[in-house]
């Protein structure tokens, strides 16, 4: 498959390398998250997805994601891209990559992108939903895709809490102890609360996230909602910089991973 | 846990015989539909079900069921009922059923009925509706809950075709070749078409229906979609009574039993 092609004058007798962008729906349930963590012998998504393309690259390859999703966490549009010298034309990936994956991941599009694509470092913002089922029965349909809460929660001291939360602010009290950001700070452009019959969803806009800070948020929220903290606590919360003040972490099944942002 | 009982006067030496009422949500994914077949080995939600309750009654029982759905069909809110003279509370089935069923099978509430109240032959009405995920790429997320249609549905023929079929019928050509049904004769009330980003919801509502009726009007109205039938077709099949006539069956796994109808 290397050598001679007619085809195109910049091709001789090298491969030309391509960067291939690949946005994916997965259900994260039975995986341990995106990130492959040597040695953890347990399926992760990058590490299912690298498998796949190795085979039809016919080589090892490394997949570059935009985002660590938590053990469990589903994504509707994730992004990740490939340097790959693989003549298979960049539109192609994702039919014949659905071909060979599992049918909890998805390829929804794949195309070629600027040689300087990252889908981490050039990402500029992401958009993150949670979801919470809210009514007393618990769901058989929905066991795996939304935090089921049986007692009714106060959709407008949630929103009100949530108004603290817009903005540049250092969210310590809403980050994982092992977080490794370099830096606390982060702005979240918008919190939208809706509900739909028994259905209530969080949406999270930021530049970025950090570990757990969705799960967290909603967590209080969620706390707010039940009456266990007043919506203006929220914001001694932001203001002490200090997890312990802040609510519990809500399970990782109701989390998604909605879309990420990049300016092209 | 027999034997006498202060509380009642009418208990005395022999237990209370009660009909209990359930309502479950399932998944029906793994079951080979809710009827229990006789040495066919593979697991029904009827059967999970009997078992369930025989462990917390001490003793065999018969749930009585609303509906047959078929393998992979999934229920909102199924009612069935079982007669027990088990001291259990009625509306405590429900939590303690849940303690031991698998989790794609939970009971939504448990209650007393009426002795003289049959899941099946007190329905006056039955309300199913499927899901179809109408955009090119594929979905994990989806994959057991909506049928995949990859090319685009005209929603309004398939509105247009679905006004046909409202009204009382014979509906033979929309009716499986194994249905066991002595009468073809069925009332339609309803057929809602509603769409919501890719999604689009078929909503019927019957006194009953046919075996594989509501799949088989379903794979019809997605061919009127495509363009391969016109609207005024769906009357010929119709008028014609045979299964022939009509277009394809559409997968279970887009099915979904809404509710069950009674007076009461």
């Amino acid at each position: 498959m290397t050598g001679k092609t007619s085809s195109a004058g910049r091709r001789s007798d090298t491969r030309v390398s391509r960067n291939i962008k690949l946005t994916l729906e997965y259900e994260g349930t039975n995986y341990h998250g995106w990130q492959t963590q040597a040695g953890s012998g347990q399926a992760t998504v990058q590490e299912t997805l690298e498998k796949a393309f190795a085979t039809l690259a016919h080589g090892p390859v490394k997949v570059h994601g935009s985002s660590r999703t938590d053990a469990g966490v589903h994504a509707l549009a994730y992004v990740c891209n490939v340097v790959t010298d693989s003549p298979i034309p960049p539109a192609a990936w994702a039919p014949a990559l659905n071909h060979i994956l599992p049918e909890d991941i998805r390829v929804l599009s794949s195309g070629e992108a600027a040689p300087d694509f990252h889908a981490r470092f050039s990402a500029i913002g992401k958009i993150y939903s949670y979801r919470i089922l809210n009514r007393r029965a618990p769901s058989a349909l929905h066991r795996h895709a939304a935090w089921h809460v049986n007692l009714r929660l106060n959709m407008r001291a949630m929103r009100s809490a949530a108004e603290h939360l817009i903005g540049r602010h250092d969210f310590s009290a809403f980050r994982a102890a092992g977080c490794s950001a370099s830096s606390p700070v982060r702005t979240l452009k918008a919190v939208i609360i809706r509900k739909s019959a028994d259905m209530i969803e969080i949406r999270l806009e930021a530049d970025s996230f950090l570990q757990y800070m969705v799960r967290n948020i909603t967590g209080t929220l969620v706390e707010v909602g039940l009456g266990r903290f007043q919506p203006g606590d929220v914001k001694q919360m932001l203001l002490s910089c200090d997890r312990r003040t802040a609510g519990r972490t809500a399970p990782a099944h109701g989390l998604y991973l909605v879309r990420v942002l990049y300016t092209e």
